[in-house]
């Protein structure tokens, strides 16, 4: 009689989302059935769809439909320059810069020892072979200046160093439109530590 | 070449999802497909399948596999009970507190003239006519105690009155181990209103 129906096997399923705690799932699966039932059926293919196509791109290890990316293949990407980022949303945000052209690596995660990621679960020897392929004169290293990312590039850049590869980190400082006022104090040390010269 | 691929279309699919804009969406995605895989094929497989199998119950209107829900066809709730809910998530919110043995009818909404939901979109005139069976003696309204859950209350009140039909609503006032202090004055002054006389 009380076998688990489909209704609180979605609600269970649903909270397979980052974040979605059960109260949250029985609502959104209240929602979906009640007011977005299309919706719902596209999520549903749009899922099934991205696992059957979607794979790491043998370069550059972002999620695309191909063996090698767009992006990896474009003759208009400078290949002197390898961006190492933690995720593809981080990539999306470099791209928008409008600031950047050369190619990317996307960890798809960062080291955090706590959570059992390490080194070689990161595979960063493939970041540094990548790196090492002769044609890229410069790794820049864009991880999150988190604890995380930041000994993700600690130990990359280690490594690059070693290998004798020239690696540079982006700045750190106060934001476009801050005011000193409102900015931390461990930013502006930074800032003021790092300051530039002006030409 | 800049067909939309299954990334983005999975990323412009979770939107749907209540409280996700194209940020969190994003997040999402490269979460589901880098670290639960499993987890994002059984949401799809439980989406499909409830929006296959889950519809309406013919008497409460809440969701279920079956024309009439196991809870209306049970000959342990008291018939001449009907119980008015938004949704069902306050139906179980109702059951949780083991005070309440009769029957349901779940809205699946409330009055929100601004969203265009009238007393014809949540067809109240349906729970009139349910409630108007003869059976059932009494209406408790326990709709949520916001202006739109008051003002469908209050509607369906009125169309109780007019038949004749004996409607009650839910009790307002300090929360079970409610403190005085800490209660907003609104919440205190219904509760003194509403004050009950011991026996």
């Amino acid at each position: 009689m009380k076998a688990i129906n489909s209704l609180d096997h979605l609600i269970e399923s649903l909270r397979c989302l980052p974040g979605v705690g059960p109260k949250s799932a029985q609502r959104i699966a209240y929602y979906l059935l009640q007011r977005d039932r299309d919706g719902a059926a596209a999520l549903a293919a749009a899922l099934m769809q991205s696992l059957e196509t979607l794979r790491h791109c043998q370069r550059c290890n972002t999620l695309t439909e191909a063996d090698i990316c767009e992006r990896c293949l474009s003759p208009q990407r400078d290949a002197s320059l390898l961006c190492v980022v933690e995720s593809p949303v981080d990539m999306n945000m470099m791209e928008q810069t409008l600031a950047y052209s050369g190619l990317y690596y996307v960890l798809m995660g960062r080291l955090s020892p706590l959570d059992g990621v390490g080194p070689r679960e990161l595979s960063l020897e493939r970041v540094l072979a990548r790196a090492s392929d002769g044609v890229v004169k410069e790794l820049i290293l864009a991880t999150n200046f988190t604890n995380e990312g930041e000994a993700t590039a600690h130990y990359l850049s280690e490594g690059a160093r070693a290998r004798g590869l020239s690696v540079t980190r982006i700045a750190r400082g106060v934001p476009v439109g801050g005011e000193l006022e409102y900015v931390d104090p461990g930013t502006l040390a930074q800032a003021v530590r790092e300051r530039r010269s002006l030409a």
